[in-house]
């Protein structure tokens, strides 16, 4: 059975304006990676909402699941959780379970429960809450859709609260091997490997380093066997002169 | 006059499985910025012949601009150019032009000049090349697309020669202020200060930081006057205490 597949969102001007780097991206794929789901399309848009509801709707509607981050805050930036409701014709609404924990959370601290914190308890009717133990503000599943905070270390923390609830496939298993050859020199032979091996993927990844020509060649699949006895057959391929 | 809008494309499975950061990202929104061109979208896509001709065809109607990286090597998973050439219904094959330079390049190097170094030379017909003073295998512009490597030094050099060909707008100035209270008491005074500014952008971005919860208020717009009053205002609202 092919692997369940997933499309991430992430929602804010900050990286498109180059202001910030997104580092949860790359957090993700990594963890679904592990866990045996494929990512295959990533989006980044800005905080409007016309944005976020097609690009949800799209992704939502073309893979198995989609991970969000960004704008679930309190500022009047933070749109996406009304995004989602509407995307998906929920009704949205601040909701009791999330406002408890939220109340709970500042009576301890010692902080006012104003009207700008309230709004993080704005969660859709349908939704299940995404346990958030850095700053207690939940996320949400609602549907195939997982809304996380922006913020990498609360996100962290939600793809750690969520994963475990999703059924993965077989984790994928790869192999790097770097080849300090000009890729023109690399890409007939292992155009061929690839070819005798279907079941596995190659990635050809060129480097320049101090003026060194090069590419980290990646061998991926399921099956950690198959995928030694490829890597064994190209390192004899660029055996000589490396 | 708004600004010209872009999108960015980036092609590449080693980014989804999360191999490898994408650095290029970062780099393109920040010279956008510069130049008064709003990025509003970005994706990242699959080594996938399908998932790339949709993305062009998509990205291409709905902006001014489409930035590519990734996927024009010689190696059997760089298809991208044939790809673009697919979506806008153009002819590819190696094309004098780039087969020259390439050639030229390849002979200085005292390097053979095989058939998958010539895969490089693969241009659509009505394509345009972007000059690469790093590795000389040219990028292309096909109508609003502008296509270059996923290699960072490669992209950036791209982006350099290519960028002074497009007309911007207005360069897009922005001013961050560090306020150290939790965007819950910021929100209320924010959203304000927001809407009493429509011609400005107001984003809040939350950190924590040493169990300091805190967020960095950006004030974007394209007169830096309205910029520095909106600042002096939001200083002086947090101004207590901080």
């Amino acid at each position: 059975m092919p692997n369940p597949t997933a499309a991430m969102l992430v929602i804010g001007d900050e990286i498109l304006s180059g202001r910030t780097k997104d580092a949860n991206m790359h957090h993700l794929a990594g963890k679904l990676t592990e866990h045996g789901i494929d990512l295959k399309e990533v989006r980044v848009v800005s905080d409007d909402a016309p944005a976020i509801e097609a690009a949800v709707r799209s992704l939502s509607g073309t893979y198995d699941h989609v991970f969000t981050s960004g704008g679930i805050g309190p500022t009047h930036d933070d749109i996406t959780a009304d995004c989602i409701a509407r995307a998906f014709d929920d009704h949205i609404d601040i909701r009791d379970d999330a406002r408890d924990l939220l109340a709970a959370h500042y009576a301890r601290q010692g902080q006012d429960f104003n009207a700008a914190r309230q709004r993080m308890a704005r969660i859709p009717d349908r939704a299940t809450l995404i346990e958030n133990p850095i700053s207690v503000a939940p996320g949400f599943t609602l549907e195939n859709v997982h809304v996380m905070a922006g913020v990498p270390s609360v996100f962290k923390a939600m793809v750690d609260s969520v994963l475990p609830r999703l059924t993965g496939g077989a984790p994928l298993h790869s192999r790097s091997i770097r080849i300090e050859r000009g890729e023109g020199e690399i890409a007939g032979p292992l155009g061929q490997l690839a070819s005798q091996n279907a079941d596995l993927s190659f990635g050809s990844y060129p480097f320049i380093q101090n003026g060194i020509f090069g590419a980290n060649i990646v061998i991926r699949g399921t099956d950690p066997a198959r995928i030694d006895a490829a890597a064994k057959s190209l390192s004899q391929l660029f055996s000589e002169g490396t």
